[in-house]
This record gives C-alpha cells, sequence and structure tokens, in this order.
C-alpha cells in the first residue's frame, strides 16, 4: 500500500439499502471498522400509498423520495465518525453503494421531479425503487421487440431484460405521464444521484450502466429500437440516459463545501464513482477470482461472479465486461424477495400468543420461529413454497410470477410455514447455481454476504440444500466496507480495487459445512421444486400471470393514471 | 298429525358434532325450539397428543374420548329442558345424530376399549373421529382391490372407498395394533353407540351401514375380499360388524332407567334410531324432494340430495336405497374441510393488531375479516387457494391431499388470505354440484344449513360462485331439529318422515340471489381452480402425495406404533 504517513488514514463508506441508509467510518490499512451509524428513511418505501396526497397506488408500485438520502449524509455520516473517535481530518475519501436498479427522474441541475412545485402529488415524479414492479408490460414489449430484431445485446442479459430496469421503468413513465417525462431532464440511477449531491458533477457508474442501463461495447439499444417501441422514446438516449462513464474505484470528484458541511467531512477528499451494493460486496468478501460467487442476502439476494469467460447464461440479470473487477466478466443473477419474504410473513401472519411468547423470551418472532422450526427434520413440515412473493429475478425473469404454498393441513402451524419460505429462497438459489454450472460457469465457492447471515439455522439449510459448504463475509457491513475500499482506491491509497479488497476485505472459509442427510432429503424436495418452478414459471400454467391481471382489473385505479 | 291430546308435546333432539353436543327441546305440533343447551367435549379433538399419556400422535389422526359424549347427555339435556321451560313429562321421544364415520371400539356390553384397565395408553382404543386421515394406505388398498374384482359395490361409492369410513379404519385398528383388535367385539358407529347407551340396545342405523359401512342390496363385502385384504381381516364383518339394521325414523328402544337419570328424561319413552348429522338435517330443511341438495355446512360440509334415478356419481361418497328418505335414491358427497379451514387459519395466522381490532370492536376475527374481505373486487386480492387442508372427499376422495395458495405478493394481508379461503370452499362446492350434473342428477335447489349460514358475505359468495341462488334453512339447528322430527315419528306422533318434515321443518326460499358481474368473475377464477384441482388432484403432479409420505418418515413416530 501506498500510505506512507504514520498517523492512521480512514475513509467512510455509505451502504444505501431498502429501508435505511448506513455509514461505516473504516481503517484504510486493514479494513477495521471504527464505528457507523444507520439512518432509517422517513417515508420508507411507498407501496400502498403515495405518502403526500395519501392517494392509493396501484399494486406493485415501489417509490422513495430523495431527500431522505440525504438525511442519510446529514445524520449517519456524522453520528458513525463520532461513534469512531476518529478525527474528520484523518478522513481521505467517502465511496457510496446504492441498490439497483432503483431511478431518480431529475432536472438539469439535479433536482428530483417531486421537489418542483405542482409535482409532489404525481406518483412518477418520485424514485422507483429497484422493487418497483409495475412495468413488466413494457419489459414484456421490450423483450418481444429484441427478440424479434435478434439484438445482439438481448443474450447478455439472459434473453430478458427485467422490468425493474432502467428502460423499463422509463417506457411507464413517458407512457402513464407523458407530461412528466417531458419535464425530466436526465433519468438517473439514485447511486449517481448521490455522488451527484456529494461533488457536484453527475458521472454514471460503469456497473449500472452495464447491468442496468444495457450498455455493451460502448453503444446503448439504438434510436430505431426505441422508435419502435414507442415514437416517443426514440431520443430517450442522447436526451435523458447517456452520460459521461466512471469506472470503478475511480474518483467522480471531490467532496463539495455543501456536501462538507452537511458531514462534517473535510470538503475536497476524493468521492469514489457511484457502486451497487452487491457488487461491492464482492471486493469486501475478498472475491475477486473466477468461481467464487458472493449472494448478498438482504430483503432481496444479488448474485455476483467474475468469469474469464464470456458466455450467455439464461436468465442471469446480466454480464458486463469489467462490472465487478477489471479484467474479468462480471456476472449477477438475483432472487427479488428473500428477507422481504420473511419479513412479511412474520409482520402480518404470525398470532398473537407467538409474539408475545417471542416478546417474553427477548426474542425476535425471526428468532422464535427459527427456533422452532430447527426442532424439526427436514420435510417434516410436509410443505413446500415457491419464493415468488415479489416475483422472480433469476433465471425466469417474470414479475407477474407469484408466491405458491403448497402441502398445507389443518396441523400446519406458522413455524412451518416459516421455515418452508427459508428453505424455498434456498432452492430459489440452487436453480441459480445449477443454472451457471449448465452454462458452463461453475461455482466453486459459495460466499453468503448481507443482514441474513446472522440466522444460522438459515445458512445451514443453504449449504443442506446446495450442498455446498458456506463460506461467510467476515464483516457485518458488507457493502459499507466495499465502499469504503472503493473510497481507499479512489483516494490513492491502493492502485486498484484487488489490492485494497485483498488489505481490506475477508471472509470466513467454509463456516457451514452440508449434512449429508439433510442434504438428501433437500434433494428430494428440491426436485419438487423444480417442478413446481417450470409448471408455473415456463407455461405449464399462466394461471399467476392471470391472477394478477385479475388484480389489476379489478383495483380502482389512482386519478393520476386514469 | 296424531298428536290429540290438548297439552303441547314436545321431543329432544341432541345434535353430536366434532367439538361439542347440543340439546335441543323441540314442540311436535310445528317445529318450534322451545330452549337448547350445548356442552363442549372435555377432551375435543385429539389430533397431536392422546391426553392420557401425552404421547404425541402420528400426522393426520383424529380421536376421541366416548365419556365425553355421555357428559353431553348430562349437561345439555337437563340444561335445555330447563332452558325451554317445560315439564320432562311432557316429553314424549328422543332422538340423536352424530358425526360420520365415527368409530367406537367397543367389549360386547358396548364399554369402549379405552375404558378398560391397561388399554388407556393405546391409541387405537379411541374413538376415530370421522376426520382420523390415517388410514389412507389401507382405503387404497381397499380400491385397487375392489377395482380389480370388480366389485359390485364400488361404483355405488362414486368409484373409491373414503379413508374417513368404516372398512378403512377398522383395517388400521388390525394392521397397527392387532393385539387391541382381537380385544375388539363390535365396531359401532358412534351415532349407533350413543343410542345404545341411552337404550341399552344395539341397532345399526340403515343410513351410515350404507354410505358409510358398504352395506348394499343386504350384503356387505364378502369374506373372499376382506382375506384377500389381510388373511386376519377375513371375518371382521360376521365377528364385528354386522348386526341388526335399524330404519330411519322407527325406534331403536326406549329411554333406560338410567339414561333416564342422566337426562332428566322421564324413563321408557322412545328413542329413535341413531342418525347422521348431515342426512338428519334434509327433513329439517323441509327437503324430501329429488333436486333438492341440502350442504350442510360446518366444520366439514355434507352434501345431500335425494331423487329417483339410481346413478352413479363419480367421487361422490355414495348412494343409499332410502338413505335419506324412504322411497328415493339418497345420495351424500362431501367437503372434508371447510369451517376447520377458516378456523385453523383465523387461529393461526392473524397477527395481533387484528386479534386486537376485533376484539376492541366486540367482533370474532372472523367478523373482521369478513368485513375487511367484502370491501374488495373479486379477484382483487390476486389469490386463489385450494381447499384441502383436511383432504379432499369429493369428487377426488383423496386424503393425501393438501391445501395449496398461489398468488402470494409481499402485499397479501390476513384477510385476502381468508377469502380465498372461504372461495376455495366455494369452487370445491361448485365442483360437486357440477359432476352431480354431469352424471344426470342435476341440482336444481341449492339449501345451505348449518353453522356458516350465519356468515352473509359467505353465503353470497356461494350464490355468486354458483350462480345459483341459495335458500337456507329456517332452523338454526338443523340436525337437532332433524333429530327431533325422528324422534316425533319414532314416538309415533307423525306417520312417516316425511310428514313430519313437512310440519316441523322449512326453509327460507332463496335468500341469496347470484350477481351477474361477480358470478361471470368467480367463472375466471373457477376455471383456474379446475386447472389446479386436476393439476395436483388427478395425476398431474402427485406432490401432495409426495410431501405428506416425507412428513411421515420424518416424524417421530409414537412408541405404540413403532
Amino acid at each position: 500500500m501506498s500510505q506512507t504517513s504514520s498517523a492512521p488514514a480512514y475513509v467512510v463508506g455509505i451502504d444505501y439499502g431498502t429501508l435505511s441508509g448506513r455509514a461505516v467510518v473504516i481503517r484504510v490499512e486493514d479494513g477495521e471498522e471504527m464505528g457507523s451509524a444507520v439512518c432509517t428513511y422517513r417515508h420508507g418505501v411507498m407501496d400502498t400509498v403515495l405518502a403526500a396526497t395519501s392517494e392509493p397506488l396501484p399494486p406493485d408500485w415501489a417509490l422513495q423520495v430523495p431527500a431522505d438520502y440525504i438525511e442519510v449524509l446529514r445524520q449517519a455520516v456524522p453520528a458513525a465518525v463520532q461513534a469512531a473517535g476518529v478525527a474528520p481530518e484523518s478522513i481521505i475519501g467517502v465511496g457510496t453503494d446504492f441498490t439497483a436498479c432503483t431511478m431518480v427522474p431529475v432536472t438539469a441541475d439535479g433536482t428530483p421531479l417531486n421537489e418542483l412545485p405542482g409535482l409532489r402529488d404525481r406518483p412518477h415524479a418520485y424514485v422507483k425503487l429497484w422493487r418497483h414492479h409495475a412495468a413488466q408490460a413494457q419489459a414484456d414489449r421490450i423483450n418481444r421487440l429484441a427478440e424479434e430484431r435478434r439484438e445482439t445485446w438481448l443474450p447478455r442479459y439472459g434473453g430478458l431484460i427485467s422490468s425493474e430496469w432502467e428502460f423499463a421503468k422509463a417506457l411507464q413513465v413517458l407512457e402513464e405521464d407523458p407530461a412528466l417525462y417531458g419535464l425530466m431532464d436526465h433519468w438517473v440511477e439514485a447511486a449517481d444521484w448521490i455522488v451527484w449531491q456529494l461533488t457536484g458533477s453527475y458521472v454514471r457508474n460503469a456497473c449500472s450502466a452495464g447491468y442496468k442501463g444495457i450498455l455493451q461495447d460502448g453503444a446503448y439499444p439504438d434510436r430505431s429500437f426505441l422508435a419502435a417501441l414507442n415514437p416517443g422514446f426514440a431520443g430517450f438516449v442522447e436526451e435523458k440516459l447517456e452520460h459521461r462513464i466512471g469506472a470503478l474505484g475511480s474518483a467522480a470528484g471531490t467532496l463539495s463545501a455543501e456536501a462538507a458541511a452537511w458531514t462534517g467531512l473535510p470538503a475536497s477528499i476524493p468521492v469514489a464513482v457511484g457502486n451497487v451494493d452487491a457488487h461491492v460486496t464482492a471486493p469486501a468478501a475478498g472475491a475477486a477470482s473466477p468461481g467464487q460467487m458472493v449472494a448478498i442476502m438482504g430483503t432481496s439476494t444479488c448474485h455476483v461472479m467474475s468469469s474469464g469467460e464470456l458466455r450467455e447464461v439464461p436468465g442471469m440479470c446480466g454480464v458486463v465486461d469489467g462490472g465487478i473487477v477489471d479484467g474479468l466478466y462480471g456476472y449477477e443473477a438475483g432472487q427479488s424477495g428473500v428477507g422481504d419474504i420473511f419479513a412479511w410473513f412474520t409482520a402480518h401472519f404470525v398470532p398473537p400468543d407467538l409474539v408475545d411468547e417471542a416478546a417474553g423470551r427477548g426474542f425476535s418472532v425471526h428468532e422464535l420461529l427459527t427456533e422452532q422450526a430447527s426442532l424439526e427434520d427436514v420435510g417434516a413440515h410436509g410443505l413446500l413454497a415457491l419464493d415468488w412473493q415479489s416475483g422472480n429475478r433469476s433465471v425466469l425473469v417474470d414479475h407477474e410470477l407469484s408466491g405458491l404454498l403448497v402441502g398445507l393441513t389443518l396441523a400446519t402451524a406458522p413455524h412451518e410455514v416459516y421455515r418452508a419460505l427459508l428453505e424455498a429462497t434456498a432452492f430459489g438459489t440452487r436453480t441459480i447455481v445449477e443454472t451457471f454450472a449448465a452454462a458452463g460457469i461453475p461455482v466453486e465457492q459459495f460466499i453468503a454476504a448481507g443482514g441474513l447471515v446472522k440466522n444460522r439455522f438459515l445458512m445451514q439449510i443453504y449449504a443442506d440444500v446446495l450442498n455446498l459448504p458456506i463460506s461467510v463475509i467476515r464483516s457485518g457491513q458488507g457493502p459499507a466496507l466495499g465502499s469504503a475500499i472503493h473510497a481507499a482506491v479512489a483516494a490513492g491509497a491502493y492502485p486498484h480495487v484487488r489490492a485494497a479488497a485483498a488489505a481490506m476485505g475477508g471472509v470466513q472459509q467454509e463456516a457451514y459445512l452440508p449434512d449429508p442427510d439433510r442434504a438428501e432429503s433437500y434433494s428430494r424436495l428440491y426436485a419438487e421444486y423444480v417442478a413446481l418452478h417450470d409448471y408455473f414459471g415456463r407455461g405449464g400454467n399462466d394461471v399467476m400471470r392471470r391472477l394478477k391481471e385479475l388484480r389489476r382489473s379489478a383495483r380502482r385505479i389512482p386519478k393520476v393514471l386514469a
């Protein structure tokens, strides 16, 4: 490392999650976490009503308020520095990461449209969170047209563009609120918007531009393709999307005076180009080699893996040259609902006696259900679930799919359903691992990261279902550490991300080993999962799509969309 | 009517349900209900542990304790007479009805085996409740063998004998506890056992002997058939089952001195031959004509209908000559879980905030969920369920099937699942109605009875799903009134059940009419239900069976069965 002064230097990593933002102060020398703080978004996720008007939102919407992100800078960063007990002047750089694809519609100076006079009651003026799934109709049209025209970029995304990504979401804005679309100067990844707020300059990070923005070999989908989708969409790329690209690990700029005042950090220190939360976690786990899959398990799960080979893997989210580590192809896959599913179940389907028991024992409801579930053998609940409550990102890439539970009896108890949901997400991960292997990109090491690694029972289920040892990231703050690693590189403390990852990241090797008996039983259940997965997900019975259509036609549509 | 004295005469009807017994005092002249009382069974349904030992029971077991039934005579009958304010000496007869097929293993004098010294820890010594579903393996063998041998009785039961019935349950006793089977002198319907306790004489009622005991054209399955099932079972019919048959509406005997002491009723009044709760409800609804289907909707639903035609209806429970009304063929079909499913969901999957809201408004949880569910359009929940939490009695006759929920999202709320469960039971009823129609026995009037008729929203769902007007039995105590009607006939107050039904029973015609728009939407959902019904129930994917097998192999088996 090039750090030569005797006083230790620090960087700040800021991780923007679905419900809150977290700032962590990290020692540059060895990645040691000195202190951290969290700031919960005041508006959370708006998925039933728009806070400003209390008007209902249609199904599958998920919005956020950009000002909540600024609050993280004002609250969490100073609190983290204070908790760390380090002098602000010893902090040499800032790095950030964000959920993706989370999109902010802004004016030329970066002002979010919802902050303009008269637009606060327009749902499309707000941030579309990654799990806004209401652009599936647009995604379907993008996919049909791309297939007809044999667009060369399509196979780079497993053959399917997600409704979560930049083009589908933008097309929904155009088609449902064209006037607002006209007011929008830039359609910006939140990952880049926050760096813009920190530095005053807009730089588009190479990672999300590649994975979410269909930037392949230097080009976006062309004008004739966009015009065929909708004549009004023809100029989308040049008018609203394309912008200077920043390489991962480089500096987007330096901290502005205004942002220095918000954060209490020294003005003019380097700010790294924005990152995606999942991808930035790989270096934090020291995973920079081919065959190392890092699963970032939180509300959803992202799987990232690098390889020297360029392969087309059906249903993956994308492959981007240098998308995770320079010089390797970066692959991404994902499960759109994981911790979200567990949280939905515990919040809405656990009865008072269990909630009281948990409280009485000083447990969370999750902990109580986990304890109860862990006392039973594999298959004792007689249940099987499909983990599609939030749709399926990989390998089916279909957000019209929905969750399923089979095997219910009058004796079925909440902890049994809970366990079936845990298992279903493990089966979903196995589907992804097997799909990569079948495409010639075998997973040689499975590394778990993210908030769910603290559930040891869940980790053991993953080891048994995958029949693979599970290694676990050492840091409890993977994305924030990854952002800090990028900050250290942007600040010049390391020559590149691989070197910084080796010094600052780390993993607990093979923390969970599969049990042969349980792995055998789970293989039987997995075969049942695959049969249901294919029947409901690959056209055997499109009942899930039809139920969603019926649901939309039955619901009242908010006035702005009528 | 033949009643000539000036002072009004009364009868007592006693209805033995799944969780409690209810006694009702009825005026013979017009069926007026004078007073009633309920006695809850102290041991309820033992379906997880055997109360006497606290040892766990295997999956799908459901046992009861016969002494709990005697308590109903001692508590509920005197309380009902007191509530009625009538003089005991004005009571001229007693009638009873029971769940079926609910079986009691007894010695020659009628003593239940669980009351013998040393047998209280043996699960097979107890009553097997109708919803004991652990004899499916035996039922499967009975069905395979009967089909191979082309037994002529098989088509009378829709081609399938249920695991709930007398032969499958007895064969399970023989094969799992042969010593106990050897101690058993009679294998008695609880409907007949309670009459035995009242009168001191054992008479087998024609209804359950026909529907549950495979008595057709005066004969049971023959010795060679039984020997082929299991050599030890060859003598089952002559040794343990066959006995004098009593016609419905006749007297089995008169009230014994001991039973008079229990009940406070006059000794020596006539006691009617036992009845099955569902079948006895038809006369209480005044339904004695072809094409009138009476659905008795409670924990489960039984559908009974008479016809002049003898047809073989696939998957019905049975057709018995005079099984409901003399001179007509009585058809029975059923759904093994209805109110049980709603109760299971509200007891185990409704969170504290809703339970508190219900309590605060003086509602039951059922009422709150019903209110919330009623505010949404058909299909707005995006859900579809299969109502097989307790298996499927008609038309699939398979208790290895289980419940299914599809369409779950992160926005799915408890009242939406609750509504989907209500709807699923209506779809199950429509399947039965359509199967009868396809076999040439059209349902011309649909009459609802049983505890669930008080849920007006549920009744409207049935009208909309069936696209038929729903008439509702006038009495809130259908089975008890039906039993009282039989008591009146047994006491000679009426010449036959039809005459008594005309005077004492009654129905509210077309209480619920279908709404054309909702009926249209439900037809779309019903098509989805049929597709899943056939896929999971008719061999498209036997995952439900395999999950149950895995569940059994994963569970610890109680010592007595090991």
